[in-house]
């Protein structure tokens, strides 16, 4: 299939790799991170300024798009790239884990998850082959398979079912992908031919329950697949370990995506564990709340002290808003509730997170990985710093 | 002295005209429009794009910055431009209009105008001599002088009474304005040497009160002269009447700017009345609201009939927005309150404000200045159309 998915391997540096994947929509290059477009926008980031932050995919969510504009209205757009004016690559999640969220208002059975609409209270069902049709109707370059997402803490044997129920899922997904890949299905549009489909790798912080997973998940076999249920409140080494011990039981010549993690450190350690690809929030939900990263670690710019600093955030970073604007000014823009506050943050803090991603390559490439890692944790510190 | 405030008349058609203002901080081709960037930003458009919109001039106020974050610690980090990251021309108005808005929270007296913040309450006085230092530590290219805002109607004997005040308070801004000038003042940052400073004609809708008050104003002599008191809620026939007596008042050789107006077509109309600069927050304040302009006039992209329209705001309009994203995108994204919204269609807006009066600029140049008004006309309507 022209243009299909594909992924290269092209170095590795003790555990850490570097690769390129390729999709209908253009390649990637790995280690990779993708900005969160829940609705099929970042938050208070233009698709302009997200392509001039580097970006090279970008994430949108299943569940809310199911629920509006709607995947039909999607599909008849001619999918979500066109729809959202985004050319380049695109990653959708299974909605699970945004279902899984909705607490009391979700039921779960062997056929699926019937939950209530956050936005109005009206039923819908969500099973493994539904979510195969809407995002085959959204369209992303890369298809997620629904999973269930257990609030943690779990028990061992309450890991193990679930694990078991969505490994059942997965297989129902598969099929359902492959129904759809053979020939047109009545009522489904397929908006992105070429799609792969990603399995999720669950069992919690348990060895044997995660080596079952991915061993049952490659015995049906996916494009690739993802490591999910961290990042959901366990401590950080916790989360390094079960990625320690998950990424190895993966294909090689696959790439590797860690669900929804994480803060810049983390993404250093869990590609030193084998990760190539990664999501999450913070970039942009803290860049909102007035929290922008340096290389040092977070600063808050609501703080006072930065009402006289002519520094830019971060010196000698490229993005708009380090070379527009200096911390003084920014801090001005919160104080005064101007949503360029928000948005200016959230490039540089993305710029920051794709940045650091490109020297991880660049530094995997000269076989200098570990002393970049040493060196990034000399600077960087989780906790907001003073300078 | 270098760089500071020229204009020159470049052509005429009718009443009409173009020229270009010179100011410290580089030219402006009038007519133009000035985008309003109230707190030192334009509402959800970062300077980067505002530039891309082809704004030359941005409009800042004097009111606000004087209480957060302060013009102290504006003249501090070198002045507004330098603070913000505009590098091009700006204007502050006096804070006039904004403080007596304030109502029942203004007391004015011959002295000035004693106001509590809306921010915190405290008290503060704002005379023509301290608005004119706050505007020189500021350091916008162009100052307004302090004027008495009445709340319309008022009777004529008010309007007088009041018109006489705002005459003496102008005296004491200009008297201030060249002590500034001629040398240095103890405690007053000057940040934009060559800044020009402007009276304001009053007078409401009376004829020989808008005469006395263009004559007196000439008589102290200022850099250039703006009508005020328009746009605050009388009939737009009165509006273009008052603006049509009392343009040709003004020096012939000076630009000609009316305050706070207004929509597309009252910006064709004024011009046509001998108006040279503009400024309004309306492109940008509809533009969050779901407001976009088009040549037919303006649509509300809430409205569900935009759901499944793939067409762009305005087709063939060279902006990010229309570029990139369909109506039915657009939409989606007010639907979900996505602040890229707000962003989207006000980067729109305020390209069709600055290419209107771009074509109104080439029209007046070939001579045809009539034509394009009857044709605009013929397009435009002010209320929301079905197209």
């Amino acid at each position: 299939m022209p243009g299909a998915f594909a992924f290269t391997l092209t170095g590795r540096d003790g555990q850490a790799r570097t690769g390129r994947i390729t999709t209908p929509h253009g390649a990637i290059e790995t280690p990779a991170f993708m900005p969160v477009g829940t609705r099929g926008a970042v938050r208070g980031v233009t698709q302009r300024a997200l392509r001039a932050t580097g970006a090279e995919i970008l994430l949108a969510n299943t569940y809310h798009l199911y629920l509006r504009p709607g995947d039909a209205l999607i599909a008849e757009r001619g999918g979500l790239h066109r729809f959202i004016g985004w050319s380049g690559p695109m990653l959708t999640d299974s909605g699970g884990y945004q279902i899984f969220s909705l607490g009391p208002m979700v039921r779960i059975s062997e056929e699926g998850a019937r939950f209530r609409s956050h936005l109005d209270g009206s039923l819908h069902t969500f099973t493994p082959e539904r979510v195969v049709d809407i995002q085959a109707q959204l369209g992303p370059d890369i298809a997620m398979v629904l999973d269930e997402c257990l609030a943690a803490p779990a028990t061992e044997e309450a890991t193990a079912r679930s694990l078991d129920l969505t490994l059942r899922w997965a297989q129902r997904a598969r099929n359902r992908f492959l129904e759809l890949q053979a020939g047109p299905v009545a009522g489904v549009i397929v908006s992105t031919p070429g799609q792969a489909q990603f399995g999720i790798v669950q069992g919690g912080v348990h060895r044997h329950l995660r080596a079952h997973s991915a061993e049952a998940l490659q015995a049906i076999g996916f494009e690739s697949y993802a490591i999910g249920g961290l990042s959901v409140g366990e401590p950080v080494a916790v989360m390094y370990d079960v990625v320690g011990f998950t990424a190895p039981l993966l294909p090689e010549d696959r790439p590797r995506y860690l669900m929804g993690t994480g803060m810049p450190d983390d993404l250093v350690e869990c590609v030193a564990r084998g990760i190539d690809l990664f999501d999450c929030v913070l970039p942009t939900r803290n860049g909102r709340n007035g929290q922008a990263f340096t290389p040092d670690g977070p600063i808050n710019l609501r703080n006072a002290r930065f009402a006289r600093d002519d520094r830019p955030i971060e010196e000698g970073c490229p993005c708009e808003t380090c070379q527009g604007h200096s911390r003084a000014y920014l801090r001005h823009l919160f104080q005064a509730q101007e949503m360029t506050a928000g948005t200016l943050t959230s490039v540089h803090n993305l710029v920051f997170y794709l940045d650091t991603l490109k020297r991880i390559r660049q530094a995997i490439g000269f076989g200098m990985f570990e002393q970049f890692r040493l060196k990034f944790h000399r600077h960087f510190s989780r906790t907001p710093h003073a300078s």
